[in-house]
């Protein structure tokens, strides 16, 4: 199983990630946790380019610069994971490019999915979890939490209706592959809402 | 005028990329000199990642390497060059690519190209010079001048009996854009063949 976060920054992702690895590790599941852009030793150092908040980088570099991200990413952790019968956990993936690069900077998406399944050998994820919170909501558990912003947090709020809304749109083109959660549940009950997913096809 | 030069390591491009903006400086032609990977600040980043020998690099993930390099060199430099009115004189571009990860690499050429469309906003040299010498010629030139060999310039003689071939099929396929130039030649009738041609478009 590739399973995969996704949402904007603040959505919950990292809560609900370390509580379904805890309950994987419990249940003696062996897995790979990663997160991008980044997960081997050349994509953390891509990833520090393109959060880096003094980068000059235009939105066609930022996008090349995420998949090459990806493409090493499936080439040396994603893909020899899976071919060992481990799942993998994945903080964001290519739903992330669509909704960020492409509704957020206003990249074309035919042409980027095309680049996209070129990137990821066309691994696709067996599962996303999409948790689903306003942008409202987003930008106060950011202020909240955040000393400072990277490069792409530091988006107006246009931007974020835009990879919100991409989000959703994704969610619904693909529903056997999504599960959406509204992330303004309790945590608890968002837990529930993914283990409940998870037990199915263990 | 965009004009570029591609040949295989060795082949003499910086001895006669430095005649060429002599003769430029002396006629009074305003130009930027640039190179790829690299020509701006986060592509020679880039470049450093891409060409060093510790860097545990797949062919697919270079290849985007190259894409985000070149996309930031495009829009920091070499669109606001010509758009200024300058000419732009590149060592390597795209026909780099489809020669070192197309035919080198192994990678699809009809793939490469439409990405590479996309990356370079659909900028074509105008003018292609391409220095072609032997993969021998090549291996013993490489040996006499570097201390060390990067990541690139490491690979096997199949590697560049590839490239080379690649770089000759692009030049036979837009005769229009190439001037090919035998390599082995003395420098300077290399160099009088290339006056020959820019003064035709000065």
């Amino acid at each position: 199983m590739f399973i995969t976060f996704e949402g904007v920054d603040g959505a919950g992702k990292s809560t609900q990630i370390e509580k379904l690895t805890n309950f994987l590790r419990k249940n003696g599941k062996k897995f790979v946790l990663t997160r991008e852009p980044g997960g081997c030793e050349i994509s953390e150092k891509i990833r520090n380019i393109i959060l880096d908040t003094k980068s000059d980088l235009g939105a066609v570099g930022e996008l090349f610069l995420y998949f090459a991200a990806r493409a090493e990413h499936i080439r040396q952790v994603i893909k020899p994971s899976l071919e060992s019968g481990k799942w993998v956990i994945c903080d964001r993936f290519a739903d992330s490019t669509f909704a960020y690069q492409g509704a957020g900077r206003g990249l074309d998406i035919c042409k980027m999915k095309e680049i996209n399944s070129f990137a990821t050998q066309e691994i696709v994820p067996d599962l996303t979890i999409l948790l689903d919170i306003s942008v409202k909501v987003s930008l106060e558990r950011r202020k909240l939490r955040a000393k400072s912003l990277d490069r792409l947090e530091q988006n107006d709020e246009i931007f974020f209706e835009n990879v919100r809304n991409r989000f959703l749109e994704l969610a619904k083109n693909e529903q056997k592959r999504f599960l959406i959660i509204d992330g303004n549940l309790d945590e608890n009950e968002i837990y529930e809402k993914i283990i409940a997913k998870i037990v199915k096809v263990m």
